[in-house]
């Protein structure tokens, strides 16, 4: 691979959001170029930051080809091309795609990738593949009402996700999410937590940077808020840590990968889910910690060494910035916010703004945990976008 | 003026450089589009960057209209643009420009810059406009030799300025200038310094910013590095922090300045120079304040509330990474100043490298100033691009 230090260096996105948009914020400051591939033709985040822009389907390998070797590595924001897909893209046009399509076959999806963590001596939350009526009922009946169905593949932010009270509910449930059209659906177990903790882990082949151990609030399966350290013991934090590094190199992971776990109300800890990629979990790091998720994302996929990932001040609360109305995006009541030394609003740059709709972020640093959470939740009340 | 925190709002960059660059990414942060207009056609840094890129000539107001009507707001990255041309954009497109046109009439050229900052009770270096020979006699009479002798319009680094040592060498200098072909030329007095300081300042119609007062480390007319904050007394960084606010209000500036001064022997200050523009002085900033001249710089101009300009650690060395090859651009050697805890490298998307050409460069942070300067020197020493 040409040195990711010289100026013809394209790194490529697959996927042109806020994720990729805030990772290749950082690729420019190395010097480097980017490229984007999308499914939509315009307006999409990335879209607006190079000329180098490509639109076709994720599912075609042909028709991200052209983009593909336009590239000297590939990156993802998103875990939803097959990874059949990615390694046929990787052959054909001799570009490296990290992380790796193997690493994406350990974890394509649920079912697999818990597999591949319990595998691995990671505990995951306990779970069964559902096949019929019969299973579901035995799956309540082991571990009790209500518990989740997920679909295998594709499922983020709660949507693939439903939550069952009773055998009649589960199967209406199972036929709804594809079961019975032959997708994978998964049981999950309700877990009894205390709170939900994140980690990301950067690695490549120079080393690895494990970040701190937060907590992600969430609100209808979507993340509202990140608190960083968490705010549990550093014996838990140090456990969750070290869970997420054994978990990527499970998969043998280059790149940036989060990891999210239930601390159960007995203590232990259950990883949930996982992602080969920028997570909003760590947008928080940006400010917060000497070297952002978004860097490291970079660095290592390029082969770079790793940046610290130590926090720069005690304490950091990121506040998701959801659309609260549908129209064009504009944020509102945000000068507040805006003049908070240690106050940081990120805007994704979408051109349409939708109720729910993840907009932008605001992160707050400073020295106490609940006093900077609290601050940053009056701080962001009143912003509309 | 459109929100600028509207997704559709774009900010508009004369000139495509390292600094424009820099600030771009910033705009980015805050959702923002990006435009950028070039004399060059391709393989500017910025151009990398924005699919809105209009290439034309800086002096002819037509071939910027366009560019100008597809922004919300236009600024600069350097100060060689005639203020007339300026105001004829701005009136023509109906689009702001700041830093605004009247600000750039006060500073236009270093006799009329000089006059302004005097008239405003800042102390300058002693200066004479030099019409002919007798004159050169006469200033260095009076201020001894050797001295320097500036083309008032469109010098930088050293280009436009030549020390003379006697009246055969002033005359001759004075014509190499174009001083008989009508241009203004500045004898200036050469002072005896201890340091050279230099003060970034943001101000809009929301209020001020003031950086922390920072020492330039210059080699050839060219600054080589920073160490901040100055190594010199606190009363002398207050005062050289009140004489660059004092300046921006002179102008009554908005966007970011550069104020750059000599503490001389006898320990008074002098402005030297300024600039109406993020400066390579400040470049320390993005990694050692809160918030970085860049991201000041576009809210200044986008009329946002100024973010604060306190340095989060103790002290800040910056390097300046040349080019040392005539070559297409990559840098070598720099995985350990990568590696670095609190090391930064940023890189500026130059294409082709040339000896001597701002290329890059290297920020460490640190707690104390002279050992964090030291070892930014020896991390970058080996440096090739």
């Amino acid at each position: 691979m040409k040195s990711p230090l010289s100026s013809d260096f394209i790194i490529g996105f697959l996927g042109a959001g806020q994720l990729a948009r805030m990772s290749a914020l950082q690729a420019f400051r190395f010097g480097m170029q980017v490229a984007v591939f999308s499914d939509r033709t315009e307006n999409e985040p990335v879209q607006f930051m190079t000329p180098h822009s490509v639109s076709g389907s994720f599912d075609d390998v042909d028709s991200m080809l052209e983009f593909a070797k336009m590239c000297d590595v590939i990156t993802l924001e998103n875990e939803f091309i097959d990874s059949e897909i990615l390694k046929e893209l990787r052959d054909k046009s001799g570009t490296p795609i990290y992380p790796s399509p193997e690493s994406f076959t350990l974890i394509e999806n649920k079912l697999i990738e818990k597999q591949t963590f319990e595998a691995a001596g990671i505990p995951v939350t306990p779970y069964l593949l559902i096949r019929n009526q019969n299973d579901l009922k035995t799956f309540g009946e082991k571990y009790g009402w209500p518990f989740i169905l997920k679909s295998s593949k594709g499922g983020y932010d709660g949507y693939g996700n439903k939550t069952v009270h009773n055998p009649e509910d589960a199967m209406s449930a199972f036929v709804t999410l594809g079961g019975e059209a032959g997708h994978d659906i998964l049981a999950e177990a309700f877990v009894d937590f205390t709170h939900e903790l994140a980690v990301q882990v950067a690695r490549n082949e120079t080393g690895y940077m494990v970040y701190p151990c937060c907590e992600t609030v969430q609100k209808n399966h979507i993340c509202v808020a990140v608190k960083s350290p968490a705010p549990v013991s550093a014996h838990v934090r140090e456990k969750a840590q070290e869970l997420a590094l054994m978990a990527t190199e499970a998969i043998d992971g280059k790149g940036i990968f989060a990891f999210e776990f239930f601390l159960t109300t007995g203590g232990s800890l259950l990883l949930n889910e996982s992602a080969p990629r920028p997570h909003n979990s760590g947008h928080y790091t940006i400010e917060a910690c000497i070297t952002s998720q978004f860097e490291n994302h970079v660095r290592a996929v390029c082969g770079l060494p790793l940046g610290s990932s130590d926090m720069i001040k005690p304490a950091a609360a990121m506040i998701n910035l959801l659309g609260t109305h549908n129209r064009p995006a504009v944020t509102e009541h945000a000068h507040t916010a805006i003049s908070q030394t240690d106050g940081h609003l990120h805007s994704y740059g979408k051109i349409t703004s939708k109720k729910g709709r993840k907009m932008a972020h605001y992160t707050l640093l400073g020295d106490d945990l609940e006093a900077t959470y609290s601050r940053a939740l009056q701080l962001t009340d009143g912003i509309e976008i």
